[in-house]
Formats: C-alpha cells, structure tokens, sequence
C-alpha cells in the first residue's frame, strides 16, 4: 500500500489496472477474460442500478428476465446480427452429460430470444406498446480485456420495447439516451455528448443507433451507453406483428438500449488522479469518512466520543458515513481513502474536541485550498451542502477539461494532429463508410457520433471538400 | 380466459401449471428447461431480493459479483461436491470461435470459485470473518423442469463466508437460516419448519445443511432455503488459511447458503385456490384493485372521480394499488383479478358514490363473509388494517393446515400410509442411509428434516426399534 501509484500522466493504462485493484474494487479471476467484482465496485454499480431501475419504472417500464441460453439458429435469423456477433460467443454444447443436438449460444444479448417472445405476446394494438428491461449478465468472448470496460462476461440492463409506429419507438429511443444521460451527467458527473453513430459503427441490425460518449482522463473516448431504434429488422425476422385498429396486420417496431458496468470504469477515468480514484458524492459507497486523531488514551476516548456524535448526526441526514478507527497512522489513513477516492474526510483531533470543530479535506480540491474548519454543532448540514458543491465541481471540472480537448478541424491532416495529440477532433462530415475505415486504419480514431446538438447551418466535409450538413467527432476511444 | 382452471383437488399438478400462465407470472420459453418470468413474476421474485439484500446487509454482508464460468478442474478439487454437481452440468466447449484447452462449467453455484478467491484474499485472523453474498443465475441440467420450481436456469442468491472457528462458522449458518425463515413466515405467510437434513440429503462437501421445510397445498413438502456449515472442506480443497493470533497457520471454517425464486413457487402452491393465485399482502405487486362500475357516462364521470380519489389516498398510505378501468364487465375483472391474486378488491359504484362507501372483498376469505363496506373517508386506514389482516390470517390458515397434515407415527406401516394419504409423517428416527434410500424408494418420500424443535426425552426409532434421540419428518417432496 505504499508503494507509490503508477503516474496517471506517463502510463494511464497502467494506472487504471493498478487503482481497480489497489482502491478494491476488483479482483483478477482465474477464468480467461474475467474479473472478480469485489464488494466496493459491486457497490457502484448496484447505485446505479437502483438509480436507473427507479427511472425505468418511472417511464412506465416492467423488468422480467429471459434464458441464458439462445439456441444459435435464432442468432441466424437476422443477418446483419449474427454478422456482428459470431466472432464472440461462447457455446455451451454439452449438457447433462450429453452432447447437444443444437449448441445453446450463451447470451451476447437478448434482442433474438426476446423477440421470439414479444411476436408471442403481441396481437393487437391492444397491447402496444410493450416496454421491458431485464438486468443481466452477458458474454461475449474478447481477446484484451480490461476490468469493467471490456470482459467477456459483464452485468448490464437491456430494454426492449415494441411500439405501433416509427416515431413512437423512435420518441423511445431518445427519451431512453435521456434517461442514461441523466444518470451518467448528473450521478457520476461525466459530461457526455449525445449523439447518433455512422452507419458503420451502428448495432448490428439497427436502424439508427443512438450514444452517450464521454472523454476520459486521457482524452480518449468511452461509449457510456447506446439506444437503438431498431425499425422492423427484428420485428420481420421474428414475425412481430400486432392487428391495428382497423383490425389489419402490421409489423412492430423495436427498440433496445443498453447499460453496463463499463460506466464504472468511466468513472474511474473521467475523475482519478495521481492519488487515486475520485468518487462523486451521489456514488460513492463512502461519502465522508471520519479519521480520529489521538496519542494518549485519555484523548482516545473524547476523540472517539466527538467521531460517534458526529457519525451519528451524519448517519440521521443520510450521509454514508465510515469510522476508520484503524490501528494505523493518520497520515496512512489519508492516503488509503484518497485512494478509495472517497469525497470528504473528516478529521478529528484532541484540539477538535476542545474547539467543537472539525477539519473537513475535500478530494476534489488538492492541498490547503481543499481545507476548512466545520462546526460540530450543525456538521450533518455543512457535510451536506460540502458534498453537493463537490458534485457540482466534479462536473464542471470534467467539463472544462473535456472542452479544452475538443478541436474543430477542417482539414485530415488537422484530424490527424487532434488525435495524435490526445482529444476529441470535431469537423463537418458526410456519412462515407470507406473514409471512415480510412481515418480507422491510419488514425486508430473511430467516428464517435454525430452530436444531436449540431451548429447551425452548414459547412464543408473536412475530408472531400464537399458541402456537408452535420459535424461529427473523431476519437481514439475505449 | 373464460375457460374453467383445472381442478386444484383432482390434479394439482396441472393447476400448477396453467396458473403460473394464467395468472401471467411466466412464459414458456423455446429452450429447453427454461421458462420466461414474466414482469408480474419477476417482482415477486424481486420484492424477495430485496428483503433479503437489506437483511443480509444488516447481517454484516456485502455483495459481489463472480465468474458464470468455472474451469472444470475447480470442481473436481472437492470430492463429493464433484460428485453431487456431475450429472447436472452445463459446459461450454466452444469461445470465440475455437474449442477450449480446459473446457467452461456454467455455475451450477459458486463455492468453488469463490474458494480460489477467498484463498486469495485471506491472510491472517484480521481478515475474518469474510461474508460475501452473490445474486445470480446459476445452471443445472435437469430433465423434468416446472417453472419457478425446478428449471435448467434460475435466479438466486448465494453467501458465502469465512471465519476463523467452527462454533462462529456454525452460529453464522443459524443466522442465515433465521434470515430465510424470517423472509419466507413473515412475508410469503408460509410457516416452514426449521431444521437439519440427514447426511443423505446435505449439500455436497457439507458438514451440516439446515433447511427450512413448507407444506404445499397437494401436502408434499418443498425445501424454500438452505444454509450450509461446510466445516473445513472447502478451506481444505482450496487451501485457504489464516494466521491466527499467535502468528499459526490455520483452516478457515466457511459456510454457505442459498435462496432462488423457487420461493415463488412455494408461493403459489401454499396459498392457491380453485380461484386461482392468492397472494400475501407484503409480496402482492398490487395489493388493491379498484373495480368502477358503471353503466351511463354520467355514472362514469363520478364513479372515477371517487376511484381516482380512493386510489390517490391509497397510494399516500403506500398501498400498491391499481384502477382497473379496461373495457369488461365487472364479473370478468373480479375472475381475473382473483386469478392473479390481488388481496383486496374495491368495488365502487354510483349508490357507494352516493352514499360515501366502497365495497371490500377480501381474497382470502371468498363469499359474502368476505366482503364488507368501507368508508371513503378514511380508506386508506381501513384497508390498511385490512391488508395486515389479511397476511395474519394467509398464515393463520397455512398453518392450522399444516399442523392438521403433520402426522406421527411409530412404526413403518403407519409412514407407509401417511406418505399414500398425503402429509408429513413425523416418528423417531436414528440416521440410517440405507433404511433412508429403502424409504425412499418403497414409498417416494424423502428424510426432510430433524426439525430443529424437538420433544423433549427420547424415543424409539419407528423402523428398527432401536432407542433414538431425536424426531424426523418424511414427505413426498418437489
């Protein structure tokens, strides 16, 4: 534990490997591909979990749960889906001893088996539209991984949903990106970009996907969750169809979106420092923890006193609160929760105890600046209002940084110059698949979306010189 | 949905069945072995989850999250836990397109892995006890499936814990036991038996297997939660030790314990009637329906006035309530809504408009006896006091029929006939494996339980004659 953190700036990907583990939120796992969730990470996502559970529901959304196992001729049915998919899955082929007459694929996402479901469920018009989610674990095999961004098994929710017309499980679509932006700008203070993918980075089988990307510490981008309108692929391929009310056929339209615990590892990425991790308040597991100071056990006993009283004033305003009563040195204390990255310490001396005082560090503020005396008499409310200007901060932090890091090009060779430098390269851009690659290949920058908030007018492909009606942006990304 | 259910006293079995799809708590699904739990399903399930997660949590326990995947020689590392999982496995052969050098076992449950870990993050006497709990899907193959009860896949929760004592090992399997009984009396209004399975029937590489037994309506019995003490196995197999306080190198002691969404099934078979589903008030995802009656457009008008405002002061007194405001008759939403369990129904019509009234129908008590008029001044009180009512009396009624059901005997004839008859079958008994498997076969009924209530003194074993110590219970069992 003393030993220094790998530098955030000379090697950020060693830094992250290094702070999973070193905060705890993560332990390597003996199977290929996957990491152990230890109970600090498994806390942040279960946050968010509940965070998005109660948003579902409150946009009139049932959770139910289908099978594991798809049988892989239902991963053929749409063929753009199995396309994008078969590379990575894992297949079970034995069961109960016996060799399977069809291998069970084990799920890389439900849309084929739900939607064999849904063309049960639907008849009519009646009963449209039709909105599930179902949290569950996926696979899908992956060569590099990294925990929480890239695993091959990982937790997530995916909805899906079946609505009588386009603009209805488009109106979906949107509303669902606005419930993940919701959660990812004001929960875990990244500031993401909405956007619409290119054709080519769209889910296989989509019609038009939908993404929230935010910029990381290293200015690289990270997909923090995707919506997709889904037409009538799945909805044909899986015969989905509803009588109207002028009792004739028509096919559904779908939608699915998804969230993971990759968010975590954003978290990780858009905060962490030098010291380690930097949870924001409505996240972490800990918000304030309490370091009690003493050398004789005369002062042992009021320091304690004064850490309970003030504990238990935190505990009554629903602040989550720690004693870190440790048989460690203070200074080892600091370091161990700045690692946790946990947002407001609270110091408590011997001269504390006398003064009725308190010395509040806040994590998102380094040094002196980040220091301040609180009164013990009212602390519940000072820790409150100190925990809701972090957040805040957090975010404006994240903010002025990330659009510190975002260019407007015109040229390829400027798009080059952005990326290599590390940032977001925004320029105006007609959808062209084969330039796309082009930029992939030579850059390793991936077009990102194009942000639904887009300047007015128009401007000029910063690739072809043509007239061009949208910007997109470019990024090196996760 | 006017089509008369099956007959719960001529073939139970059946009405099982059709009721878990009439009542819309699940769906077949087209991969063998699994069913598709259905939204109104899936929140009982999660209504349990979270009674349990906030209870494990007040226990001490913190959750995480691990691999769906086991190296198949993990299993073999414990003996008869191999031995118990064998024939029931899934295996995952096939991974990103090529075959496995060491093939995948789906968890048929976690012990194994969590083994490795445990060993891993265990050091010295400091770091117990260790308790972890894991909420899953886990997978075991198996040939006669029947949703909620007994699927390929199934949703549960697994502890998991060190210490560094058998005697704390041992309290802590107890707890959990309490945890589970306290869950599946006070909330699913089963009264289940508390108790310990004979060494036939332990877990796999357990010392000890507490169980908690329920009575189903048909009278065989159903195991609804176990907790395991798996004494120094496990720690053996998977190396993992502690230093203790004098610096010596030590066996952990661990246990382990499981409840799955067979609860719900439990559920259904202990309360149902020929009416359909009755559900405990504290489980019910919809605890009051209110049913407006009409005829004319004025009629309507005031009548959902009053059902909006008997609703509005409803969901104030956090009663989960819904206006049933589809366009049937009367008597077809009364039929599904007793089919689907809901305990209160509230009908209002234009004279209860009138007079001030509402019409409460208690599901749990049919006919005239259970009905009653409210005032609408003050419903939310009234049928508040109602809903508590009403779970008392749900249990009340399992079990007087339980207890009428629960038969001793003394000799082998007499367990013959109770087992054939239908009941428990309760008689002095001396642990005895073959005379078990005997049983077993000759009649179809299990050892359940040493109940953990005993009589007092001793008596004579019903088979051998022999003097013996302690009570058993027989059953035929799900």
């Amino acid at each position: 534990m003393t030993q220094a953190l790998t530098s955030i700036k000379d090697d950020f990907s060693g830094w992250y490997n290094e702070i999973v583990y070193r905060a705890d939120l993560a332990a390597p796992s003996p199977v290929r591909g996957c990491v152990i969730i230890k109970p600090y990470g498994y806390e942040l996502w279960d946050t968010l979990r509940i965070a998005l559970d109660k948003r579902f529901k409150a946009t009139g959304h049932q959770n139910a749960y289908f099978p594991l196992f798809i049988p892989e001729s239902y991963l053929k049915r749409e063929a753009e889906h199995v396309e994008g998919f078969s590379p990575e899955l894992a297949i079970v082929t034995i069961g109960g001893g016996k060799t399977l007459e069809e291998p069970l694929v084990v799920r890389p996402t439900s849309e084929t088996i739900i939607g064999e479901a849904f063309a049960e469920w639907i008849q009519s018009y009646r009963d449209l539209p039709l909105l599930i989610n179902q949290w569950a674990n996926v696979v899908r095999w992956e060569i590099r991984t990294r925990p929480f961004l890239r695993t091959t098994e990982f937790l997530w929710q995916e909805g899906h949903t079946a609505h009588a017309t386009h603009d209805e499980a488009e109106a979906e679509t949107l509303q669902m990106l606005d419930v993940y932006n919701d959660v990812v700008v004001n929960m875990c203070a990244i500031p993401v970009i909405k956007g619409q993918k290119s054709d080519s980075e769209r889910f296989a089988g989509a019609l038009r996907t939908y993404t929230i990307e935010g910029m990381m510490g290293d200015k690289r981008a990270l997909q923090c969750g995707t919506s997709h309108n889904l037409g009538q692929n799945f909805a044909t391929a899986f015969n989905m169809q509803f009588l109207d009310e002028n009792n004739q056929r028509q096919s559904c339209w779908t939608t699915s979106w998804g969230f993971s615990w990759r968010v975590v590892g954003a978290v990780i990425m858009t905060h962490g420092d030098e010291k380690g991790l930097r949870l924001p308040p409505l996240l972490a597991p800990i918000q304030a923890v309490i370091v009690p100071i003493f050398k004789t056990d005369d002062e042992r006993t009021s320091v304690m006193a004064a850490a309970n009283t003030v504990k238990a004033a935190l505990v009554a305003a629903d602040v989550r609160v720690h004693i870190d009563a440790r048989d460690y040195q203070p200074g080892y204390k600091y370091n161990d929760w700045e690692m946790r990255g946990v947002p407001v310490r609270l110091e408590i001396g011997p001269r504390d105890v006398q003064n009725g005082t308190v010395v509040a560090a806040r994590r998102d503020v380094p040094g002196k600046e980040g220091k301040a005396f609180f009164r013990q008499e009212g602390i519940a409310e000072q820790v409150r209002d100190l925990l809701t200007a972090i957040q805040a901060n957090m975010l404006a932090q994240a903010t002025t940084f990330r659009d510190a890091n975002i260019v407007d090009v015109t040229s390829y060779d400027q798009l080059k110059e952005v990326v290599e430098a590390g940032g977001f390269a925004r320029g105006w851009w007609n959808e062209n698949r084969e330039l796309e690659a082009q930029i992939k290949t030579e850059t390793g920058a991936t077009h990102r979306c194009y942000p639904l908030e887009q300047p007015s007018g128009g401007g000029v492909d910063f690739m072809t010189g043509q007239p061009a009606e949208r910007v997109a942006l470019f990024a090196r990304a996760y």
